[in-house]
């Protein structure tokens, strides 16, 4: 159990410096975390210590209640840790989570403006339109803020009838992104793809106000040739 | 012929590299291919493969059918392998194919927007307005997605009536460019300059709305002096 | 005194190299200065020198009334150092100033525009919308165009009731910004923050055009799980 | 007399391989040269050869009618050698020249749109709006473009009235800019400079549509505060 658990910090750890060597995050504006489903611990980065000089044992492992275990260090976990536990306990197929500030995502989430998809790039890895998660109400603040928004982000995908696993990312109004994957770097990968995607949605939105959606066919096939049974992107038997 | 298919495979290594270093790709976003016309054989990227890791050996060979051959490795090739294969089928004087998801140049082809020629950047190496292929059918994408998008391709340069080594790039709309040229690397030069002009382009746009192309007497010369019989730029005898 | 004197000098030269490492600073346009509140004495970096060959004993060092002292090198100051002595007399509990041209803050300085909270990473850092201090005039910049700068930054502080404490920043008009904060690397670390800031709100605002602020208890909590006594961001007892 | 010789080709030899590593220039879009007035003798950059491989002794050297001397290398010169010339020839007071495609630079020369000075980091470096040169005729293209391009920024000097030290950089229209300043770096500096000041300008226009110039009491300051007899920027005696 112990050999799974130091991969699994090793491998969180990683994904959090590589926020930084990505250009994803600026000063100390993200975290990653990633879960062992089996054995019902997950980990996630130390709140406010530098990406450089993060190392594997400094990682915070918790248990599903959000209590911290003697598997990991004894640092305060990350600031937005009640967030990722609500979306591992609602959203049960995901193994990896990642929050950041990214430029152009956090554009939209501060605008509250959906991010439509306009090209293949999003529907590589975006079934869709990501969506916005509501504003917390003065009452959800002032009771438990990183625990509704969990909440809210789940609210908002049950509403719209959405599959987490098709569509791994949301935009928290007035804050941030969230995505996730099947596990830490994975999530990762996703935040790297909405920055990009965001950026170029504001591009083309520029060029063309009233720009309209792909075509669902294009949508369908581009995002089922890299994922699901039929998929043939990559290597047989490789992420 | 080993000699010169070592050759080829070590440039399209290289150019494929390149991809992630100059910044137009990120994850694995992109996909470079060259040919050699005498032999038959072409290579080109095997199918997500992180750029770091690529070596000269995992190029995948194949011949004008489209089969991949015992010259390479038996890696599965790029997913956009056909659109390559029917690209150098058709346009008989290129020896290199580059295809990315580069910001610019992917938010004119998200918007179904050609490029305009508005500066001698461009002229330099687009002679005149950069085409956009238009999105395929559902029968299409549903008959064989990646030949179909070299045939729209095609197609609209023969509506057209240009000549692909004059305008070696093309944006398909709802994707992403691809511009080749002399070899590998040629192409890859042509992908950079694609995304500068897309970027430029933009910024002049919203400088200028409603502003005309350059001039055309400008550029042919500044064309000209670049390419054909009478150019002056660069080392006699170099490239 | 003379040891913490010393690691003041080494800090503000460091905090000097990381305006160009950081980005924010293109050839010799910024400048970052410490004080030591005890001792009546601050330093600041030497005028027109690469920040690249900065050296701790090159730090200029002066007193509370802008005499250069024996304890630093004889090189002359900053240009801007009789801003940096206004702020340091009027808002006295600050430790650290940093000014920079940094491409996104300037665009809104030079067009007279204060900076809008739209978000959580703004909330974070900045208690509300970044004021812009006015223009100077002919006589101001006559006198002492330097000393005026502060003077101005100050007086529209007072006249907006802004604790600077709070607000760690401002937008001179037609010039560029200025942060502060506990020392010299947390004045830099809100440079870093303004200028994402700023862009950030570029993008929200052609999003959105109107885009109001974020709502008054999401911007209270933000700023309060970083800062004040009932803080729980980072590490307890950390910066 | 050739120790002067191999200084200046190494100055311009080093400037130019900034180019690239300054983020100003893609491929191969740019050149530096430096001219030692009292040989009547100046050097540039050979054509089309990458800036990463530039050797000293590969800098081409001309005389003051443009032949190429045997003082440097028997490569071809850089395409616009007869820009620089004409330049050389008719700004007496200039030492060094670049030329680049930059980016932002690039967006106004094509739109056909002056720069005007919107903030003090324009006024560091360019005493008021910086112009635009108009387009060449089908006859002077004809006839001889890469010097009548130099004919037509002097004639546009000439025209305005403007002092070409006080105003160290021109846009040619649908084309590129090009700075000076008192040796090559000093010109690169100014590229550099310019480049930063269009992205700022782009911006404050978006943020600030009909946005006016900067107060001119405020632009007489800052650049006197750098240049000229009463300058009080940077070390004495220094650059």
């Amino acid at each position: 159990m112990s050999k799974i658990l130091d991969a699994l910090k090793k491998e969180v750890c990683e994904a959090n410096r590589a926020l930084e060597t990505s250009g994803l995050v600026k000063l100390t504006w993200g975290n990653v975390s990633g879960i062992d489903r089996l054995q019902g611990l997950w980990c996630i980065k130390p709140s406010g210590v530098a990406y450089g000089d993060l190392k594997p044992e400094q990682m915070v492992v918790l248990d599903m209640e959000g209590n911290v275990t003697k598997h990991g260090s004894a640092l305060r976990p990350s600031s937005d840790t009640k967030t990722h536990l609500h979306l591992y306990r609602e959203f049960i197929h995901i193994g990896g989570i990642t929050h950041t500030h990214s430029v152009y995502a956090t554009m939209f989430a501060q605008a509250s403006r959906e991010l439509p998809c306009f090209g293949t790039t999003h529907a590589d890895h975006f079934y869709g339109t990501v969506p916005v998660a509501r504003a917390l109400t003065p009452e959800e603040v002032a009771d438990d803020y990183e625990h509704h928004t969990g909440v809210a982000i789940v609210e908002r995908f049950w509403e719209l009838g959405l599959d987490p696993v098709e569509m791994p990312a949301v935009l928290q109004a007035h804050h941030a992104p969230f995505t996730w994957g099947k596990n830490a770097m994975d999530s990762l990968k996703n935040s790297i793809a909405l920055e990009m995607c965001a950026q170029m949605a504001l591009g083309s939105m520029t060029l063309h106000p009233g720009l309209g959606k792909i075509p669902q066919h294009i949508l369908e096939k581009h995002h089922l040739r890299k994922h699901g049974p039929g998929a043939y992107y990559g290597q047989q038997g490789a992420n």
